[in-house]
């Protein structure tokens, strides 16, 4: 017998700009939008039977509408409002929202910051998610992509084993240098996310500058539990960190000592290192 | 409390080629190789504590020296030859090895095909994964990716709910195009993988370009449906199809019938469908 | 004083399908086009007047409607027709039309190749570009882009000159891989462009195969020599080559020998060899 | 008779980062380099003879070798200074060393900016060239690039010319985004590169946010002369800006008015718009 198993569908890439006109100045939102359903479309896959396949144009019409009326406020408090309309349809068992909030600051001119010009900034990218279910609130997660940092001292790699194929030699001082990606849960889904996400990203770049890192394996572990220490409003936290290898470049075939400072940065090959740190039952 | 949840680490991107020199004819093999290994990896987080950590850079240099000897077959056997050498290590609970390989061919020239020049071909990436485990056969997979496919008939989509943010008409003739990623997995850890590479590829498009497509939906049932029927080896097949669209445009203002034949490709937004196809306990 | 210098503008990235439907099979066309116009457009720059501005967007309305009736031969040909019209504005000095063409091929199934279903082929992409001038005829050029090739034999580098920053060693047979980027010049503006692509796309293959290859520098010129002796049509070659580096993977601490088998690909960084090739006045 | 045309080769994508390690705070200097040559390499073309042909890794090792000594400064002076080192070969005729540079700015943390943590900003890459030839002063180039940007007002398009295939309206409001690319050329080889750069961008940014713009090619224009205006030590600007058009939602179907708030951003098509301001011999 052949059976349908997991399945889900939706809209992703729906790119949605708003420009609020106040009086004094302009403020741009730019979101990356994605809608997930999850439910009783199992005829649409074995009885090519459309009627509860709410269409994936559907979707980015309703996006686009509701940012009208609904998203004068964070990414998450849209997504959650987006994500519980699609739960309002009876077919619908999961709606999940996905954003990906793309940061827009005012120029700064001779006469200080412009009222309706503005520059993308590229230092990170803000991330949220809202998932409505039948049962239970809706939960909400937030996060940070594309945050590109180093750290040129207190970072080392030593004492791990060495087999016939190790050749990498103990250092306990080289450069540790990543793309971050996190995202964390919160406990509740009515809270003042702005300011909780200032906060998290605030924790997490405070700590990974001021730790000394073992391994890259230490550092989520550290940044994770400052996070959860400092911020009660968050469950738990996943970490994805490559690890962006920077080789010092031997100079002595030139004639030249390099004492720790001239590095070709690489992409690949790169160190994965994936962990969760959250609250445990206990 | 804070505890360590779910994770796991490795190398990922490492760029592998081989070349065989046989007489005649030389042969290629160009992979992108990731390992990921989970296990006893705690104390390296919450302790700073290394000595279970096999340095990411060792796994890469195992991949190169193990393709000197045991890349002579299918990714997947060699998958599984690198998956189980990890496994070895008492520390090492799961490893996985992932490989994307590109697939060369000779180039032909006026005197037949060459024996050492190539052409890369972009069709489509072959994919495969062989995750070795503590208790149990080493689970193997395999997939397609990076395979664009465009149907211009048999291709609709209709009888789906309109509320009042609809505006899609229903149509029953549709361009329906895709970016397809599916992956397999076998029921047993010793096959043919090659042939039966082929022979999953070979029903998917047989499949994709014969049927009648209601819905993407439906299109994923009928060929995963198609893959379990005619491959008994295979016991379930993921697929993810985003629908790219293919908007007809409206060339009434230039005094013109579009009759199905001028349109724009896009890829923002996009549907993106999502399934699993598998064999039922039952 | 400050004036204006140089100048153009024009849309790009016009993604255009044509699907032509006939009764026995139907047919892909998918290009993405770009205008750019050189003419009198300083007073859009220097007053503000945009009354010689032919917007953007009735440059790409123009390549739709014209798709409709023109686009039935080579891009080359419609190309040459979209350029031409555009020439009529008095305003227009110079108009370019840029071509790439993205190929799809029936999806060969058990009954032989679909009629209604395609596959998007990804070995190379064609180009080709027209460029209507007041005086004179429209130049035509087309080219071949993404065409990734690799030779494992006859490949050498040595004889280059040593200095205090020289490390490399001479090699008499190494692995040469690029991504072949050549554009060619046709010396007439009606010529059977699909014949000549493939011809000189066969010849570029041909000799690539063959050729014993002392330098990248060296292959582009007996490529492109070849493309002009043995294609009278053909004007000028341009080709652009990067040097993707294979470097052999040192297995001897792992007490392996290498013998030109094992090596890592590589992107960055890359050589970059660009030549033109060309009948001389003489 | 067939010959060789215009040819150069080099180096590319050299990823070089460098760190200098102050008692008080470390500083990261992360460039991508290109090395260009052009001179006497016919020989290397046409006869297989590499006597004259400067290895490109023999480039790669220069780079970073002279980073060690004399990357301590603008990135303008490190290329002027690498250019000049290839010059000294007597089969040069033209050295161009391409920089693009990478900003890196410390974390800031709960002490104070991190002395040595840094977090790699995207608001823009500045680019610098310098190009060495036999007769005459190094020529210096300098750059901005992947500066993205967004008028939400003063910015229409209006007064252009009508025709069959015109169905854009006219504006006197609209969006205006793009990301701009900016190139200028300086007058002298020995000047203050970082305060020069600062005071070109915050002119580009300082007019871009001020001005009213009737369309990009006007927009180009005023902020080229501005800064040659404003940099008597700039003598050319260069600049291309995409036109990345964000249409306003029709929300009427959902009863809805959008009063310019709901924006789709594109990218496909898009305007492409370049323009020379200088300085006139007059």
């Amino acid at each position: 017998m052949i059976e349908l198993g997991a399945n889900r569908y939706g809209k992703a890439a729906i790119r949605l700009v708003k420009v609020t006109r106040d009086p004094d100045r302009h403020h741009v939102r730019d979101l990356t939008v994605a809608v997930a359903l999850e439910g009783d479309f199992r005829a649409a896959h074995t009885e090519g039977d459309n009627a509860n396949v709410i269409a994936t144009d559907t979707m980015k019409n309703t996006v686009y509408a509701f940012a009208a009326d609904h998203l004068d406020g964070p990414a998450e408090t849209f997504g959650a409002i987006v994500a519980g309309h699609f739960l309002e349809m009876p077919q619908v068992e999961r709606a999940t929202v996905s954003l990906r909030e793309h940061r827009w600051t005012p120029i700064p001119t001779d006469g200080g910051p412009s009222r309706d010009a503005f520059l993308r900034s590229g230092d990170f990218t803000r991330t949220a998610s809202a998932t409505a279910v039948r049962a239970g609130p809706t939960v909400v997660e937030a996060g940070i992509e594309d945050l590109t940092v180093m750290k040129t001292a207190r970072s080392g790699f030593a004492g791990f084993p060495r087999d016939r194929y190790t050749t990498l030699p103990e250092v306990d001082d080289r450069i540790m240098a990543s793309r971050v990606s996190a995202t964390w849960r919160y406990g509740s889904a009515d809270l003042d996310w702005d300011a909780l996400f200032d906060g998290v990203r605030g924790t997490l770049l405070d700590v990974l500058a001021d730790h000394v890192s073992p391994s890259v394996q230490s550092s989520i572990w550290i940044m994770g539990r400052a996070i959860l220490e400092r911020h009660a409003a968050v469950e738990e936290v996943r970490m994805a960190l490559p690890n962006l290898h920077h080789w010092a470049v031997d100079l002595t075939p030139f004639g030249l000592d390099n004492r720790g400072e001239i590095f070709v940065a690489t992409t690949e090959p790169h160190g994965l290192i994936e962990a969760t740190v959250r609250r445990s039952a206990g």
